[in-house]
């Protein structure tokens, strides 16, 4: 465990010593803000993990990719709070709540392309390769964050439609850190596809599971209001596969407690709770982010290299899966 | 002229050939509507031809850093137009008019995205040095749409300041342009900076005359309300000068004109240009563009190529500077 162990520290030293210009301050003080809203800093972690994994050892030289991932998924926190409205992001104002919209446009595109600058700091031969796997990470993650908006106001959606927008939206990022690392580290193709597919596969489960935790998690340690998702009327796979299995008999009950604007939020709650329990909805959902999981561990399987390298990787991936339900 | 009309029908044909997923529609039509809302294409001609000044004739591996440029320009349109609040653009609705914010935001993203895309389809030992000077130039373009709108709230900007904001906000792109051809061309050090000045001078005449054009054009050919500008109060080089030389007499005048919501509109245009005319303020910002269109042209000659060369470079530069005043 010595490498998980400094690699927070390498990516925390990295982060503190770069240095965004004073002026316009209107344009990087919002960076500097939304990068101190500290995260759990997974995907640079990722970048480093899926290099070390293929037995490079030079950290040093996947910095400046662990930035370009961070920054990127700062870049779409940014922009997303300010297309969902959201005054809040990890407890403090977002970014367009703090300033205004145009301010946190702007430094979205401005963090955006501080990213690509650090794509540009990577060992050289490997530029163009980076550069191609980064743009097309950045492309679906566009494309799956369109969906989501798009999937809010259409009434059906199914469950693949659903997985396909979760895929893109969170998914490949997961995926192309640690493409990005194994890139660097000179992996064969077939490796950094495998690695790659682990990401993706392993980043689906950590969303279905966050959906499930959303209704089903511990109020003590979830951090978020439990049934927050059934009150915004949010879709989630569960109220997706509801959807698909929803009998005609229960058909009313459902539309008229979706439409409903009054009705007190924990009754709410409870009868789509009723709800789920009567489809077992809860266990077709766990079931999908099993076989998400598994996926992911048979694609990490399929690496030829020694188990006991898999560790920090594994380890990783059973901190994010394994949560209290 | 042979190249000159070529260049346009290979850039149009470029264009044309894109091929953007219909899915998701609400990311890639505006996309393919702004693209549609047919410019000059000026920034995209540039690259071609600071390439082909140094001799540089494989015109096809020049189109994908020609279509880099133009779709980083656009991106730049659909985002700005959301700050500045813009319900037209080129005469048509803007992307945030014509779908709504959120849309514009994301399809703006997606087309900077798709910017690197084409420079990563660049000549690959190239991509590296291709990458960091977009990369810069895109930074700097960013920094000064924000002083642009930081100008907006302050009561006095300088000379220097102002020229400072249009260098970034509009004219590194155009030498940015110059600078990717010269550098596809493998063009000397040197002389990729000459290039590089070249256009960066002669984007600061071109943006001091629009805004010289703005007051003083012909109603006839220049396509807008002319003293549009003096009407919304908006900062030019001719008010950034005026600031500066208003002696304490006509301070009170210029103040109850600038704060005058009433006022009707042809009387306040020509009361305005009525102190313009006081402080020969017209005749400062014409040297201001002659002294920058002077710096362009050294730049040019600077550089060690046969004068028939740059032929067609100083034609486009004509092109643009001189129009009907």
């Amino acid at each position: 465990m010595v490498k998980n162990a400094i690699f927070p520290t390498l990516i925390h030293q990295a982060l503190e010593d770069v240095n965004f210009p004073a002026q316009p301050s209107n344009l990087y003080d919002p960076i500097r803000y939304i990068l101190s809203l500290s995260g759990k800093r997974i995907r640079p972690m990722l970048v480093l993990l899926g290099a070390d994994l293929f037995g490079y050892k030079d950290y040093e030289k996947l910095l400046p990719a662990s930035l370009a991932i961070e920054y990127f998924h700062n870049f779409s926190l940014i922009h997303d709070d300010i297309m969902d409205n959201a005054p809040l992001r990890r407890g403090q104002n977002t970014v367009h709540q703090e300033w205004n919209s145009s301010v946190a446009i702007l430094s979205g595109d401005a963090l955006l392309v501080k990213a690509y600058e650090e794509l540009a700091n990577c060992p050289v031969d490997k530029i163009p390769s980076l550069l191609k796997t980064f743009n097309q990470v950045a492309l679906e993650v566009c494309e799956g964050q369109q969906l989501d908006m798009d999937f809010e106001t259409r009434e059906r959606v199914s469950r693949e439609e659903y997985i396909e927008m979760i895929r893109q939206k969170t998914s490949v990022l997961l995926g192309g850190a640690l493409k990005l690392g194994a890139i660097i580290a000179a992996a064969k193709e077939d490796d950094i596809e495998r690695i790659y597919n682990f990401g993706v596969n392993l980043g689906i489960a950590f969303q279905l599971q966050d959906d499930i935790l959303d209704v089903y998690g511990d109020p003590n340690t979830f951090g978020k209001q439990v049934g927050g998702d059934i009150l915004a009327d949010k879709k989630t796979i569960l109220n997706v596969l509801l959807q698909q299995h929803l009998k005609d008999v229960d058909k009313q009950t459902y539309q008229s407690l979706v439409s409903s604007t009054e009705s007190v939020p924990e009754e709410k709650i409870a009868q789509v709770k009723e709800l789920y329990a009567k489809y077992q909805i809860k266990e077709l959902a766990d079931e999908l982010k099993e076989h998400f999981t598994d996926l992911a561990y048979k694609d990490l399987d399929s690496i030829q290299i020694e188990e006991s390298g898999k560790k920090d990787l594994s380890e990783l991936a059973n901190s994010l899966l394994v949560r209290s339900f």
